[in-house]
């Protein structure tokens, strides 16, 4: 299974980090979890200069992409350089965005028809961009998922899981990252939080 | 305010990151948030390499010194050339510790006659080396606190919070990540979690 997190220049580290620990647990599993950038290295918001793992182009082939979020969302979007090298299919594909990844979403025409989750902040641009926003954390329409609020990257993670592994693969990644004492609370709360999308 | 994110090679995402992100929301208040390293760069245990932004001797002059996880901290801490580096003060640091790091703690002397939170795989070790492992997702005595789980890192961020800015900070930070449609709900329980401790 290769797994694409999209992550570009200004991210959000929670963003991508929460669901490369979660879906990483499939490792031994033979899932590839990459993160995916137009450049060999991007620096985050808060200044955290990574490696790239795979180049942009690997999204095409990945089995599942995720669309981080990030603070120049709106000013990658237009960079026709960076978007052209983007071609993906929601039918062959499992899709999902956290925040202001959904505004991709959107531009890149995978949100006709579907109404999506986000963050608090880009919230108007996605409207703008003719997409209706819930207030609630996910979502979910055949293959492609939104979601909202920083920490719901581990529904995104709990989706692609259920989706492409099972229920059980995905009841122990977040058994395993979740809080001492509250592991079967925050398990359940993921499982609920999902469950009506798969 | 200078908060010190100690990281080794083999690091833990989401124990590094999660604390990072929630506390970078502070940035604006002159906080300055930096993963501290013991090389210019490590490469975390799903293989994403990264920059430090600063070097190991910045925790000794931080204002909160937090402990990230990772697979090879048993021998991290049996590597003097690195722990020598360290030279930390609970009398006028805060200090705490995510997962593993609680080892870390633990073998710097930190946690002597302290019970503390770690991870499930963590905590035969922490055990060994004499102290109490507690069934819950965060403990803290006076400047030291403890943690256990990946996203118990919310508690620990909350906690360091709490006592160096005010609960007004640590709820909108909380706020601000926290999923959509679940934010209250989430502010509240990162909020008991450590409410016995502040």
């Amino acid at each position: 299974m290769k797994v694409s997190i999209l992550t570009f220049d200004g991210f959000n580290e929670l963003d991508s980090f929460i669901a490369l620990g979660i879906l990483n647990r499939m490792r031994g599993e033979g899932w590839q979890v990459n993160i995916t950038a137009p450049s060999t290295q991007i620096t985050s918001m808060n200044g955290v200069t990574i490696e790239a793992q795979q180049q942009l182009e690997y999204a095409n082939e990945a089995n599942i992409v995720l669309f981080g979020s990030g603070i120049y969302t709106r000013d990658i979007t237009q960079n026709s350089d960076v978007m052209n090298r983007l071609s993906l299919n929601p039918e062959t594909q499992l899709i999902g965005s956290q925040c202001s990844g959904t505004y991709m979403l959107a531009k890149l025409g995978l949100l006709r028809n579907v109404p999506a989750c986000t963050d608090l902040t880009t919230k108007p641009w996605v409207i703008e961009a003719g997409v209706e926003v819930l207030n609630q954390p996910f979502y979910a329409k055949g293959n492609v998922a939104t979601s909202g609020g920083c920490m719901a990257s581990q529904y995104l993670a709990t989706w692609a899981l259920c989706k492409k592994a099972s229920e059980k693969a995905a009841r122990e990644a977040i058994h395993y990252v979740a809080p001492v004492g509250e592991k079967e609370e925050t398990v359940e709360r993921s499982l609920k939080a999902i469950s009506a999308y798969i």
